[in-house]
């Protein structure tokens, strides 16, 4: 939906609202597809009309309109939802998505919510919380079907069939034996193949792909997609199904994991998006910029250290910004490698050592190339070979450093399990510039003492 | 699977490979999950061991196999099957993955690929190939169920019985008019909960969600992701059925545009993975590295004219980095704003004109808390309150302009439709180094010559 057509439907729903025909608005905001009535929800500016929206909504579309909101709108939405019918809501919402609500809403709100759930979902959900953060555990719903392998295909499909009443969508049959540990599962052209008199145990695949629930959801997403699976089972140290992640919550876990790959690299505050307010994008982003000032101060030492030469030689401050900038920018492209692969693939030492070993060459090759030619660039413009000399030699070598170091610091990091995001592209940018003035002078100061220009 | 499994994996392999044993090998081969045989074979080093495993394989193993391979793989395992079931087994490849196949390939080998295959499968991978790039027509796939709405579901389900037999994955039946123009759609879950005397008509979902064939794939993975779907028809202007796409491309397109995002924000060279040989990985560097090497040079003649007034006051040097470099990082922070929210959100005149507008008090603000912090900084370490108002002014004035910059120089290359690879990290970071240097010198030589410090 474009933000046209979520106008149009805007505009069309104010219009029921204002009519007052309440028959009508149930009629149309019960049959709007989920997404768009929470769009639309959050569209609406006027209180009165929101809880109007609300109030026309039935359980499950209620169940369903959480689960579309922001925190800050789920907030609202619940506090037009009539007391008596919200634990009833809150039992119909995917035990994921009710574990994530609860866990951004503050603790006397959350405790409020659980309370009036029914005993049996508040202790799920509660389960679900303990799970850590970003972990396969919280992903997963219990809204799952287990069938044990003596059963027939028939009774199978009798038993989706009562399921299918209460559960939105319904992918595989997992069959499980009498301590609920997996053995295998059927899909719905497993079951549609089969003769109706068939046992499970006959048609279901064995050892189908499972994940333990403290597994991370980026190696949950890597499974899916490896294996194109639509739902995959979570299970306990002892095999236990515990419940299942759909691939609709590995799409958004794949958007989530590009968006930090994507604000690690580029320094910017975290969850920055086209609708935070002026101020909180500022809050967000000034800690990192006033960091990497400081940091940035230190270069200002560096060139102080060395007032001596500069003054001596003032056209070496017209190849600082270069050097420094292509040191950042080597460096930018090889973490930008690295954090990728990151998320793509398991890391064991043969890599990291492949990958370092890799590196180092191509930071050889493009500190040759580049050297080279800023060298000549460097002797015709400013006519003396000494200056030729110390521009592409230190760019030779600051070019083969910087790679290096926008390979190794984030492995490293990774490998300490610092959060990366310290390993942001600015940052990498910000040393790199010491780095490279640090060599730069060095260089030019030790050569011109002895070939004076 | 990790790099410890898929190591185990193939030497299992290979020491049935060594005992000759065929019947095993097939038996083994053939039972492997299609993600862990493409894996194995592209693990194998020997070209012997390679075609063995080949031959071992059936036409639905091969088939497989091939969609799990690179280009390069692809041909290798091409080059070992059998003439005489070539055209089979590419029959029975999705044709999506088909055409993804013949469209890398060489164009006579393409065309001699096309030779074998049957008449009618060839005529639809040619069809599917005339799309453009990365659009919805190039994802689908023929292999979907249609029904007429007058059927009843016990037919329904028999005519999906007899697909469910060619098909591997089955997720939705379309209904369509004899016309082809599709009228909606039903799950499994709907002919569950129906009588078999139902008629489609009855129990389907009306209007389904459905894409235009030419869409762009970014436009189809946020329509999937945002009503949560398995699989999604794509149908020409006339709303004719065409075929579908279902949710492990989209997955795939997800981690492609996402990988894209990153290439452009770091400018480093297309599809460099942990597995890219260094020569390669240098050529792909190299071109950005010299371009941005060359404009890096334009901030050199900018510093050139103001030779004169370095040489005055060398301490300005100092902090020429800092400046040049916090210019770039505010820009990147943008840049990494503006990229993600291009891929989630569309974009329409409202929507950039806010953007713009906070971008630009989040300039200010930034400019302004920096500036004032560099202001005292410089002042306290130099002793010069000239020296502290330039450096504090300067980084003012450049970090409002670095942010917009960055936001709209995107923003720019988006609505003109140029690649956006070129809006990279480096290039901003690049670019606002050179503005930020004139700013800088340009207001220190016009305060020096009022106020000398």
């Amino acid at each position: 939906m474009n933000a046209g057509m979520l106008e149009e439907l805007t505009a069309q729903v104010i219009s029921i609202l204002e009519s007052n025909d309440h028959p009508k608005l149930g009629t149309y905001t019960n049959s709007m597809r989920p997404y768009d009535r929470g769009m639309v929800f959050e569209e609406l500016s006027d209180l009165k009309q929101k809880r109007a929206f609300v109030e026309s909504l039935e359980i499950s579309s209620l169940a369903e309109l959480l689960r579309y909101l922001s925190p800050e709108e789920q907030a609202i939405a619940i506090s037009f939802i009539d007391q008596a019918i919200l634990g009833k809501v809150l039992d119909e919402m995917p035990n994921d998505d009710l574990a994530e609500m609860l866990d951004v809403l503050q603790q006397d709100q959350a405790a409020a919510l659980v309370n009036v759930m029914s005993k049996e979902e508040a202790q799920i959900v509660q389960d679900i919380m303990t799970y850590p953060a970003e972990s396969a555990g919280r992903l997963m719903t219990n809204r799952h079907v287990w069938i044990y392998p003596d059963m027939t295909v028939h009774e199978s499909i009798e038993k989706l069939r009562e399921y299918a009443k209460v559960f939105d969508t319904i992918h595989y049959l997992y069959v499980v034996n009498e301590e609920h540990k997996i053995l295998g599962a059927a899909s719905f052209r497993d079951l549609l193949l089969a003769d109706a008199a068939d046992s499970i145990e006959k048609i279901m695949s064995k050892n189908p792909i499972t994940v333990q629930s403290f597994v991370d959801q980026e190696e949950v997403a890597r499974l899916i997609e490896q294996y194109d699976l639509i739902a995959m089972p979570v299970v306990n140290e002892a095999n236990k199904l515990l419940g299942i992640i759909t691939v609709d919550d590995v799409i958004d876990v794949l958007i989530q994991e590009a968006t930090e790959d994507i604000e690690r690299l580029s320094g910017s505050g975290k969850e920055i998006t086209f609708k935070t307010k002026p101020v909180v994008a500022f809050a967000k982003r000034l800690p990192w910029l006033v960091l990497l000032l400081l940091i940035g101060l230190v270069s200002g030492t560096i060139i102080s250290r060395f007032e001596e030469t500069l003054a001596t030689v003032v056209a070496l401050a017209f190849f600082m910004p270069m050097i420094a900038g292509m040191t950042g920018n080597t460096g930018t492209q090889s973490l930008a490698v690295v954090v990728r692969g990151l998320t793509t693939n398991r890391i064991d030492k043969k890599t990291v050592s492949k990958l370092i070993i890799r590196e180092s060459l191509v930071g050889v090759m493009i500190g040759v190339s580049c050297g080279i030619l800023i060298a000549f660039i460097a002797f015709f413009w400013q006519g003396s070979i000494t200056l030729g000399f110390i521009v592409g030699l230190s760019l030779l070598i600051t070019l083969v450093f910087g790679t290096l170091a926008g390979t190794i610091i984030p492995l490293i990091l990774h490998k300490f399990n610092v959060d990366p995001a310290i390993a942001s592209g600015p940052l990498i940018t910000t040393l790199n510039d010491i780095l490279s003035l640090l060599i730069y002078f060095g260089i030019a100061t030790s050569l011109i003492a002895r070939f004076p220009l």
